[in-house]
């Protein structure tokens, strides 16, 4: 997607405000949008923020030129489309970096600029963190039920082209393997994986046909689909086609916890003791965990992980919370936030166990204490970047130590509070 | 995204296999897959087709051009890169046209070809359908619940960035009124829409600041966001600045049904009788129906709609049914499919209501009645269109005319079994 302008991936109405704002001057101010999330998605522990290296990308990109503003003729007055034509961002960004844990509240990207440059960004920003914060959430779910074992993404043929993407990144970004999706190996550098599907063996004339020619294609580590016909049957068709050194067999459905242990067996008996067992069909994090004692050795997972595991979006919001030093807030009835430019930092006992999470007005007296970590750190500064963005396998490992440092209740899959308190220090 | 290769939007094994399948000679054989949903979301009553015209253009952007293949050279053998090289589609499909409405088991996108041709295309052709069918699906019933009353689509920043643009779209074809979001427009020509948010209210001084910017900018026509800090003062204030000709006030917190209902009691006593009610703030289609005895005027609504309302995706799958005008299907446990190829159509009372959906394999003797209703048409023709696609317009009247012949218990909004029934006709 590099090059192409992300400036219409935005809501009408933030250049209305913008035309608005620029009309009566209070486009200049200088202001603080702070990205958060109210609460979790109901019953999760924690969460895991991700997209912060794509937001990055598409504020780059986030630039109007003739054939953005054509769109916009029309709506908007040529003072506001001048001004939309030199836009660049030229403000600063502090952010919990991606691969961070984050908890109700947690000051997750907050934008600083004027008026103008910081609230056309709010649909882009959002979006992206929304989304993928989402997935690497539900991820992480799962990598955590699969206790060391590796998970294949396989799910974007049930997502969005473009999402199914982005998932894939997620997904190894909260710790998956690999993944099914190749434009996410071109795009990411995030290894793939696949062999066959059911297609491939009802095209031949027989399953030893079908096997045949996937050893023949593939070699023996390859990984044969034994549930097309009949399981038992298919393993030892397997077995005789691909040798005991056959890599792996994949089950695709049924009660894959029964199967994977007859299928153990049966591989066993037939001298094939390596060749792995890999299952799959609309598995989830609590269908994962429910599998820990059969002979499993890999699981594939699709449409609980594109789906967020029942939570599609993050439910984060992108909200104004201080003009010219003065915080601001909404104070009527419902969803209320809190004014003022926040930071974060999380408190730990010695052990480096998580307690907390401090989210303070900048500016407040906040203690700190000799296991607290500051959780925001410089994205942007002026517009551009603030130094090179963690690798993805860097923003990996943060997910893995972050996990580590959770409270055991956090890691438990069951609905329940956040697994760590958020604490708020005002001014 | 015209222009722009979809080739690699697919999983790896749809490669392997035809690497493994050009190897053996079985490439060639004529194949039909299926595109189906075994059943709807969890207690929907009907489907609706999204994403049709999105399909064909994306298979007409399959090509493996010198990036794609190069990220595909390792994998792959030089025979399947050649071949690849050469891809473009050249088989027929037949499907329900856009903004048709589904049952369990309707062949909603039938491709034929060889296997290779075939094969390629599923997590494509799997990925937007089963996007756009679950988006448009969740949008049919709010526009059933708002029974008449407009809904703007304001969902984008919940979703993934461009999942947000096709979301737009699948709400417009649903019947939502308009979209906030400008992409939308600019690729599918959708009226985009939006004022204000409680930023531009907070950024200024008072509210009276606020209202009198943003009617200078946008006129009286204009709709003012009423709730940033006291809603009766807000509308006061609003009337006051816009006068009694103002276009609309907006509710997005709060118990809205009350607060619409004080609301409109307020303007009429201003002399404000034509200015309409706008809520919005976590509706669904639940909430939408509760609020048909109040006094609102329109709806917006986000998150729900770009999740599907419970149901982020559609659960389509692409099978193989017919090889060289054999029958196949899976018939191990679970997860069974119907073979052979199939057609359908849908039969219906003389008043015009439908009765069921009768899916059956060609050939087989299925007497047609006089208010039957044949519902594949043709689509592509040795990979070329074969006609000209219904405009979005046209899509979006269709859903209206589909959901007009529903049976009336078709339209509850609780959970219970599809509108009609699915009846298969075997050979």
């Amino acid at each position: 997607m590099t090059g192409t302008s992300t400036a219409l991936l935005t809501d009408h109405y933030e250049l209305t405000m913008l035309a608005a704002a620029l009309a009566d001057g209070t486009a200049e101010r200088e202001c603080v949008f702070e990205t958060f999330a109210r609460r979790l998605p109901s019953g999760r522990r924690y969460g895991v923020v991700g997209g912060t290296a794509r937001v990055m990308d598409a504020i780059s990109r986030f630039t109007f030129g003739e054939a953005e503003l054509a769109q916009l003729s029309g709506v908007l007055d040529q003072a506001t489309l001048d001004w939309l034509a030199d836009y660049r961002f030229t403000g600063d960004v502090d952010g919990y970096a991606e691969g961070e844990l984050y908890f109700p509240g947690s000051p997750l990207f907050t934008v600083r600029g004027t008026f103008a440059e910081g609230v056309v960004l709010e649909t882009l920003v959002l979006s992206i963190l929304n989304h993928d914060s989402a997935i690497v959430s539900a991820g992480a779910r799962m990598v955590s039920a699969a206790n060391g074992r590796p998970i294949i993404e396989m799910g974007g043929r049930r997502t969005h082209e473009e999402a199914a993407v982005a998932s894939a990144r997620a997904a190894y970004l909260a710790g998956f393997a690999t993944t099914s999706n190749l434009e996410a190996k071109r795009r990411y550098g995030i290894p793939t994986a696949g062999t066959c599907a059911h297609a491939f063996t009802l095209l031949h004339d027989s399953e030893h046909a079908a096997f045949t020619a996937q050893v023949e294609a593939l070699g023996t580590d390859t990984t044969l689909l034994v549930d097309t016909y009949d399981i038992t049957q298919g393993i030892e068709t397997a077995i005789e086609v691909a040798g005991t050194g056959l890599g792996a067999i994949r089950i695709d459905s049924g009660d894959v916890g029964v199967l994977a242990r007859q299928a153990r067996q049966q591989l066993d008996s037939l001298g094939a003791r390596n060749t792995r067992i890999v299952v799959s069909g609309d598995l989830d994090e609590y269908a994962i965990a429910a599998l820990r004692a059969e002979p499993v050795d890999a699981y594939g997972v699709g449409t609980s992980l594109v789906t967020g595991s029942g939570s599609p979006t993050a439910g984060m919001v992108y909200k104004l919370v201080e003009v010219d030093g003065r915080p601001v807030a909404k104070r009527s009835s419902h969803k209320e936030s809190k004014a003022g430019r926040k930071a974060a930092l999380r408190r730990h006992k010695p052990t480096g166990t998580a307690l907390e999470e401090v989210v303070y007005v900048v500016g407040a007296a906040v203690e700190e204490e000799p296991h607290d970590r500051q959780l925001q750190v410089p994205l942007l500064r002026g517009g551009q970047p603030a130094g090179e963005l963690p690798s993805l396998e860097e923003s990996r490992q943060r997910v893995r130590d972050g996990l580590v440092s959770l409270p055991w209740e956090g890691l438990k899959l069951s609905q329940g509070e956040p697994a760590i308190p958020t604490v708020y220090v005002e001014k």
